[in-house]
C-alpha cells in the first residue's frame, strides 16, 4: 500500500505542509520511523521527535505550533488519534481483505451453500452443503466450513481455519489462521478392561458477535447442546476451550489458556497466559487470574484476582510465596528453636 | 440430517406413540430440548422432564408407564442407551463422513499412492508417492500425507491434518483438524560458538489402532527409530509429543500436555491438562497426574497419583499446599517463639 | 529411498567389505537395526553390537579391526560421524524436498509474485501479490504467503504454514507444518462499558537466517514496528511469541513456551517446555529457565538458571521446594515448640 500525502489529506480531511507527493507505505512509531513511513505525534512529551523523525509524513494536530524547523511533511488533522485509528484499520484491511470481493474459481463450494453480498471466498477453501455466510465476510484461502455452518456479516476467517458442522459464528468476528472450531470434545467412557469408549460429540459451538479468536486456538463442540462463546470475547493464540464450556461477554484470555469441559467462565474475566480451569466449575464475573495459575474449584465472589496452582487470592499467594523463598532459613531457625528448648 | 419418528422406529426396531411424521434434526438433553430435537429418558430421576420436555421425539424404554399426560411423540425401544449410542454415532457420521466415498477431482494424488475400497479423499488433499490407505477411511479436505505414509482401515483424518513421510497410522483412528504427525523432532547439538547444529530427524511415528488425536496436537518423528503411540491412546487438543516418546496402551492425556524427548509413558496413565513430563524418564503403568503438574524423574510404582511441579505424591502435595497458604502466619509464629526464647 | 552398499561407498568415498548389493532404506541405531537398515559404529563401548547387529550395512571407521566374525556388510569410511551426518541429511532431504523443483499447476500464485531458481511451490499453496522467494526454497503444499512476504534462499516451509503480509523470513530456515507467522497480535483497549476495542496490528515479523520454527507455533506481528527473531533461533512446537517480542541469536525454546508482548529475550537463552515470560520484561543473555517456570520481572544478570512460578534462582527454588514437601511436619514441630513454651 503506497499512498501520497495528498491522498491521505483527502481521506482524512487534513492539510499538508510540505511535499504533497511524499509517499509512504507503512505506519511506524515516531522514534523508529524511517523514510517511507508515516508517523504521528499528539503527546507533548514526544515533541522533540517531531523535529528529528525520519518519517516521510507526520500526522499532527491542527493546532500544533512547531518551535524548531520541521524536516518532514506535516499532515494536519483535527483529531490525530481518530485519524490514526482510521488509517491503521485501512492499512490492515488493505493487506488482508481482497481489493474486491470474489469467489475463487479454485475453491470447492457445495451448490447448497449460500454466500452473501460482498463476501470473498479464497482459493482452496471448502464450503460444504448448507453453509450460510452473511455479507462482507472474508473466507480466506484454505478454510474449511462443514455442513450447515452459519456465519454472520463482516466476519473474517483467516487461512487454514476449520469450522465443523452445525457451528455458528456471529458478525464482526475475526478468527485467526489454523484455529479449529467444533472439533469433537474429548469424551471417553472408561471400560472395565482399561480401554476407552468414545462418547459421540454431537453438540455444536455458538460464537457471538465481535469475537476474536487467536491462531491455532481450539474450541471443541459440546457432547450435546452447545459450547458457547458470548459477544465480545477475545481469545489469544493456542487456547483450548473444551466441550460444553461457556465464556461470558467481554472475557479476555491470553495465549495458551486451557478451559476443561463444562466450565462456565463469567463475563468480563481476564485470564493470564497458560492459566488452566478445571472442568464443571464456575468463575464469577470479573475474575482475574494471574498467568500460569490453575483454578480447581468454583469462584463465587466477583471481581477478585487469583494466583497459584491451585489458585488462591492474589495477595495471599504473593505473601505466601515470599515466605516460600525463605523456607530453608525458616527450617533452620526452627531447628535452632527446638534445640534451645531441648536444652 | 432430518429424520421422522417412523424412520427412527424402523432403524431402532421401536414403536411409536404419537406422530410418526414428527421430524427431528438434532439430539439434545431432555431438559434443554426444543422443537425439532430428539431426546431420551431412562433415568427415573428425570421422569418429570418426560412430561414437560419440548423435544419433538422422546426415546423411552419399552416398559415406561407414564403417570401424567405426554405431549411429545414417544419412541419406545428395548434398550434406550444402546439405541441412543447408535443414533448419536449415526448423527456424527452423517455430518462428517461423505454420503458416498469418492476421490475429489480437486485433490493431488501421486500415481503411486494406493487407496482402499470405500475410502474418500477430499478436495485439496495431497497424497505423495508410496502412500497406502486402507478401506473405509476418510481423508478430509486439505490433508497432507507425505511419502510412504501408511494408514489402516476406518481411520478418519480431519481437515488440515499433516502426516509426514514414513509415518504409520493404524485402523479405527480419528485425527482431528490441523494435527501434525511426524514433523522433525527438536534435536540440536550445541556448537562451540553458541549456535546450534540441527540433528537430522530421520525416524518415524507409529500410531496403533483405535487412537484419537486432538486438534492441533503435534507428534514429532523420532531422531532415529520410532515415536510410538500404542493402541487405544486418547490425546486431547494442543498436546506436544516429542521425538522418541512412547505412550502405552489406553493412556489418556488432557489438552496442552507436553512430553519431552524419549520419555516413556506407561499404559493406562491419565495426565491432566497442561501437565509436563521431562525427557528420558519413565512413568509407571496407571500413573495419574494432576493438571499443570510437572514430572522430572522416573515414577516406578504403578497406579499412583501425583501433583505439583516438580510432582510429588498427590496427598503429600495437597497437605503441603495447605500449610503453604498459611506460611505468612507460620513465619510470624516462629518469630514469636524466637522472641520468647530470647527473653 | 533404497540404496546399495556400492552407491553409498561411491557417495562417501568408502570401501566395502561384504555384499556391494546389500540394500538399505532407513538409518537406525546399531542395537535396534533390522534387515534393510543401515547403522553406524564409532564408539568402542558399542563394539559388541558390531558383531550382533541385524543391520544390512554398517558404517565403520577405516581403522576398525574386528575381533569377532562380522555378519553384516561393512562400509569403511574415513570419518564415521561426518559420513553419517551427510547420509542422514540426504535421507531427510530425499523425503521432504521434491526430486526436482517445480511450481505446481494446482497452486494459486499471483502474477506479481517472484520465485527464485530451484524453488518449488506445492499444490494448493497460495502466494499473494508482491511475494518474493529466493532460490532453492521449498514452499510445500497448502502454504499461504500473504502480500509482500519475503523469503531468502534454501528455506523450507512445510505444509499448512501461513505467513501474513509484509513478514520476512531469512535464508536456511525451516518452518514446520501449520505454524502461523504474522497473525495479529492480541491488542485490545478496554472500553468504559467493559468491552474491548481492537488495536489494529500493523507491524510485521522479521525472522533471521538459520531459524527453525516448530509445528503449530505462532509468532504474532507487532502492533507497530517488528516482532524480531534473530539468526539461529530454534523454537519447538506449539510456542506462542506475542507481538513486539524480540528473541536474541541462538536462543532455544522447548515446546509450549509462551512469551508475552514486547518481552525481550536475550541471545543464547534456553527456555524449558511450558515456561512463560511476562510482557515488557528482558531476559539477559544466556538465561536458562527450567520447564514450567514463569518469569514476571526482568533478569539482568547473564547466564543464570531460574525455576518456579514466579521464577527464582534455580538452586534457591530446589532448596525451598525440599522444605515445602515437609511443610506439614514443619507446622507440627512448630506447634510442639509453641506448646513447650506455653508450659
Amino acid at each position: 500500500m503506497k499512498v501520497t500525502a495528498a491522498q491521505l489529506a483527502a481521506l482524512l480531511g487534513g492539510t499538508i505542509e510540505g511535499d504533497p507527493n511524499a509517499t509512504v507505505s507503512r505506519p511506524m512509531r515516531i522514534e523508529d520511523a524511517v523514510e517511507g513511513d508515516f508517523a504521528f505525534f499528539d503527546n507533548p512529551k514526544y515533541e522533540h521527535y517531531a523535529y528529528t523523525t525520519r518519517a516521510s509524513i507526520l500526522l499532527v494536530g491542527a493546532d500544533f505550533v512547531p518551535t524548531q524547523p520541521i524536516k518532514t511533511t506535516l499532515l494536519r488533522v483535527p483529531d490525530v488519534r481518530k485519524s490514526l485509528a482510521l488509517l491503521l484499520e485501512q492499512f490492515a484491511d488493505a493487506n488482508t481483505r481482497p481489493a474486491k470481493a470474489e469467489i475463487s474459481a479454485q475453491s470447492a463450494i457445495h451448490p447448497e451453500a449460500t454466500i452473501g453480498q460482498g463476501t470473498s471466498v479464497g482459493a482452496f477453501a471448502v464450503l460444504e452443503a448448507g453453509v450460510v455466510i452473511g455479507d462482507n465476510c472474508v473466507i480466506a484461502p484454505q478454510v474449511f466450513l462443514g455442513k450447515n455452518v452459519k456465519i454472520g456479516n463482516n466476519t473474517v476467517l483467516h487461512p487454514g481455519v476449520k469450522v465443523f458442522y452445525d457451528c455458528q459464528i456471529g458478525s464482526d468476528c475475526i478468527i485467526h489462521a489454523n484455529a479449529v472450531i467444533g472439533a469433537d470434545g474429548f469424551g471417553n467412557a472408561p471400560m472395565p478392561d482399561g480401554s476407552w469408549q468414545k462418547i459421540p460429540q454431537v453438540g455444536d459451538v455458538l460464537i457471538g458477535n465481535d469475537v476474536e479468536i487467536g491462531a491455532n486456538t481450539c474450541i471443541d463442540r459440546a457432547g450435546m447442546g452447545s459450547t458457547i462463546i458470548h459477544n465480545g470475547v477475545k481469545l489469544d493464540n493456542l487456547i483450548h476451550i473444551a466441550h460444553g464450556v461457556e465464556v461470558g461477554e467481554h472475557t479476555a484470555m491470553a495465549a495458551q489458556v486451557g478451559i476443561a469441559g463444562s466450565a462456565k467462565i463469567g463475563p468480563n474475566c481476564q485470564l493470564g497466559g497458560q492459566a488452566g480451569i478445571a472442568g464443571h466449575i464456575t468463575l464469577a464475573k470479573g475474575t482475574r487470574l494471574q498467568a500460569q495459575s490453575g483454578v480447581g474449584s468454583t469462584i463465587k465472589v466477583e471481581n477478585q484476582a487469583f494466583f497459584g496452582s491451585p489458585a488462591i487470592p492474589y495477595g495471599d499467594y504473593v505473601r505466601a510465596y515470599i515466605v516460600f523463598k525463605e523456607l530453608p532459613d525458616l527450617a533452620k531457625r526452627l531447628r535452632v528453636v527446638e534445640k534451645a528448648i531441648k536444652n
